[in-house]
């Protein structure tokens, strides 16, 4: 019988498979089809930041190319094992120290001269503590698709810090921030599937939040600093080829900033629910308002804005405005990963008005060469000619640059959606000294952090890759046994009023 | 300056990207290689599944599409939304009863007759359980290759049941079952990326259990219901195609195997530590303890082996044995969505050895015609000159053939990776109450458990899709603040010693 079966299949035999690998790119490619659009439908947190940012590597596949074979070379894994071994029975922060006397060198007074090459411990804890609120903006966003609240904030202000475990920076977080746009831009919007009256808010999303040091904290950095931390997302590689047809004109000189940046932060309509003003207006008022409240009680106040990616945009655009609201009040922007925003005459306006930017970024990062690598290549041909590149290479401000081969944890290679994100940024930098030693040996930081929504750690660390998740997605069983989504605490269902009336 | 740089930038304008379909299609596949790749290298637990399926599909790819299309009927999701909701406060179970008097023709004695369409309530409950029972084998194992026990089981054998919650049944789990395979079969042996010697064992993976029914359920059901519970697998495809070529013989007959299944089922090499015994001796010295137990006692015994996809191709294979040392014994085989094993001849045997298979199946689930689908085109040869072509659609004893279209949850289209998954099968075996009705409305399992590992349930549901997950993939912050994988209780570490002296 088998041997009757042999000879007949063989003239129904379908075509034997290609070989192993291209099969596994048959696999794969073939199961996203099937399986993955859907969960990309549904967006897994990483995954959204993902098919932007892959989208963008799209664009400049040729260059990833050769960054690939650049980055071949290979750390000794065993070292990073021994090394996190050793870390585990140690705590994650180191004691702070009070720098009330110094703040303004650290807040950038003197653009940072000297005390980023090697790296001044007092500017590397500052640098952290604003990029944990720049990630903090990651790890509290909706991106439950099936959410009603899909793209809002998932905890109230009160409970904000503590439920990310950030108390211990001694901030309290004074307002939210609601953007929208007035353009369609693609995949920037989160939105609920869930039926338009259902949910809180069909035309914002949560974009980030105005903190302030609370008096202990406020003591040890000898001002009052008032933060304004802008939400972070990749963005659609569209945008880079905007950036350099669509820029607008900002403020009454010659200085012009990419349209869609622009549409983020100053788009309003009266008939939504939570921008009836726009996001500037919102950031604004809130920043009048505290400083107002810590000057007349004769504070000493700072402004610090900080953002990653789109988050790092917005913020020089947020701090060109407050430069020309607030004339004499100490201006920072710390931007992790942030692309370039706008012309010459921008970043010169910036720094006339005295605004003090560092722009913290990762060689192998290609978000903060856009559009720069094509704004590059133009004006290499301008150099030939005139030979002024500075700015070109400047950018707006000072930039401290990591690089992704200085820490023994990471995987080499090419995973420019994990290279991108902040967690990875935090890391690099708690791990760097200078541009010519290695990987900080007394880093205290959890590596551990690096995967949560990515796969940058060598696997011999074994940390799971994307395991920042919630148990079964936030379902939990009813009494009946049924897995339901619960219930928010009314207290952290967004509400416009509360924004309104912000109780500070 | 813009006006400027737009003039030059035309030279340096990369090509413009595709229309937003195909530009989705590139996102997701590019995003794949430089992403998703490296995930599917440490095999969430769907995806390890879904790359076998969906190979298997991409084999198909012709017969798919046609499916899909006949498969657009889209259901009234309203009314799926009101009538879930209506369950929300309901028990997932009903009340059981005494089946001790017709527990024989619920076994299958007289075939199923009369008792599948419409489905006999009683015969319902106790296809669920061995489903159920099924579905334990994947909920437990475990698929983290960055965890030394990949490949394992989670738990103990005495909390098994607790920690699956089905201790319901009232069943206990007296012995696991350990397979390796003589060959290199693609993408079935889970593998631990942690150093060989640090791993519980790099040969074998743990392949189901044997559980027997406690004093009151088989009080309830009439006898002492020994059961094999064989862990299902999805297979690659390339498996299909062996299955025509490599049929091997089956004790003295005619009946032939394939080669694949056999491997698993009867491989064994005095050098692993887990199978130096074969999951053939291992189960059936197991078996053959504890029916002498209650036999012994007088009491009556039956044998039921169940599994899904692979694990009900190793049922078959081990009911065929047991059916040979044990011919007085009532055996059946409850099968889920499981391929074809053998020719006709094994059929013949194991019907003529009283061995009783009931096969569940799903109409739009292509596994169980593989690789019937060819073996059928094959014989429709065949038929078109013989005419005798019943055994082709009967496969091994009765069917109980399900359709998606049935249940007014699920998504229509082409979710072939979902559609094969054991938890479909329960929710349309509870809804089942005939081939010419409906879903039944009074059906109590939970609906939400059909996402567990997918995304079959209709979005109107507000079930995220593969929502079956640890909070932070199991890692745990330790006093420290550091995220670690926890270390396994000592009970639950797999233990060939263990597995040796079943103390039962």
């Amino acid at each position: 019988m088998a041997v009757n079966l042999k000879s007949v299949n063989h003239r129904y035999r379908y075509q034997p498979l290609p070989t192993t690998v291209n099969h596994r790119n048959r696999i794969t490619s073939s199961f996203n089809e099937f399986t993955i659009n859907e969960e990309f439908k549904n967006s897994i947190k990483s995954s959204r930041l993902a098919k932007s940012i892959t989208q963008l590597m799209n664009t400049y596949i040729e260059k990833q190319q050769s960054l690939i074979k650049k980055d071949l070379f290979q750390s000794d894994n065993q070292n990073a094992v021994a090394l996190s071994n050793s870390l585990l029975e140690k705590p994650v922060t180191s004691p702070k120290k009070n720098i009330s006397k110094i703040w303004r060198e650290i807040h950038g007074e003197n653009d940072w001269e000297g005390v980023l090459d090697p790296l001044d411990e007092n500017v590397r804890r500052e640098i952290l503590k604003y990029g944990e609120f720049s990630q903090a903006s990651y790890d509290s966003f909706d991106f439950d698709s099936f959410s009603e609240y899909c793209g809002s904030c998932l905890f109230s202000k009160k409970k904000f810090f503590e439920k990310l475990g950030l108390e211990k920076h001694g901030y309290d977080v004074s307002r939210y921030i609601y953007a929208m746009s007035q353009y369609e831009i693609p995949r920037w919007l989160e939105k609920s599937y869930v039926a338009e009256e259902d949910t809180w808010s069909k035309d914002s999303n949560w974009m980030g939040f105005v903190c302030v040091s609370g008096d202990i904290e406020s003591e040890r950095i000898g001002r009052r600093d008032v933060v304004v931390v802008w939400r972070g997302t990749v963005l659609p590689s569209e945008w880079y080829e905007d950036m350099q047809r669509d820029l607008e004109p900002l403020g009454h000189g010659e200085a012009t900033v990419e349209r869609g940046f622009l549409s983020i932060y100053k788009s309003k309509r009266l008939s939504t629910r939570y921008n009836k003003t726009s996001a500037s207006e919102q950031v604004m008022a809130e920043v009048k308002r505290l400083v107002r409240v810590y000057k007349e009680k004769g504070e000493e106040v700072s402004l610090t804005i900080t953002g990653h990616s789109l988050g790092g945009a917005l913020a020089l655009l947020n701090a060109y405005e407050a430069s020309m609201m607030f004339p004499s009040l100490p201006i920072s922007v710390i931007s992790f990963g942030a692309p370039r925003v706008g012309n010459i005459a921008f970043r010169d306006e910036l720094h006339h008005k005295g605004v003090k930017a560092l722009r913290v970024t990762i060689k192998q990062d290609l978000v903060p060469r856009m559009p720069g690598i094509v704004f590059n290549e133009t004006l290499q041909k301008f150099d030939d000619l005139t030979g002024s590149l500075d700015w070109v290479y400047h950018h707006v401000g000072a930039e401290l640059k990591l690089d992704v081969r200085a820490s023994p944890f990471l995987k080499r290679g090419s995973n420019f959606f994990g290279i991108h994100l902040p967690e990875t940024y935090l890391h690099l930098v708690d791990g760097y000294v200078s541009s010519t030693t290695g990987f900080r040996p007394d880093a205290k930081r959890d590596v551990a952090l690096v995967n949560k929504y990515c796969d940058m750690l060598v696997n011999e660390l074994r940390i799971p890759p994307c395991w920042y998740q919630l148990s079964n997605k936030g379902l939990v069983s009813n009494e009946f046994g049924r897995m339901v989504r619960p219930k928010r605490d009314p207290e952290d269902i967004p509400s416009p009023i509360e924004e309104e009336n912000s109780d500070f």
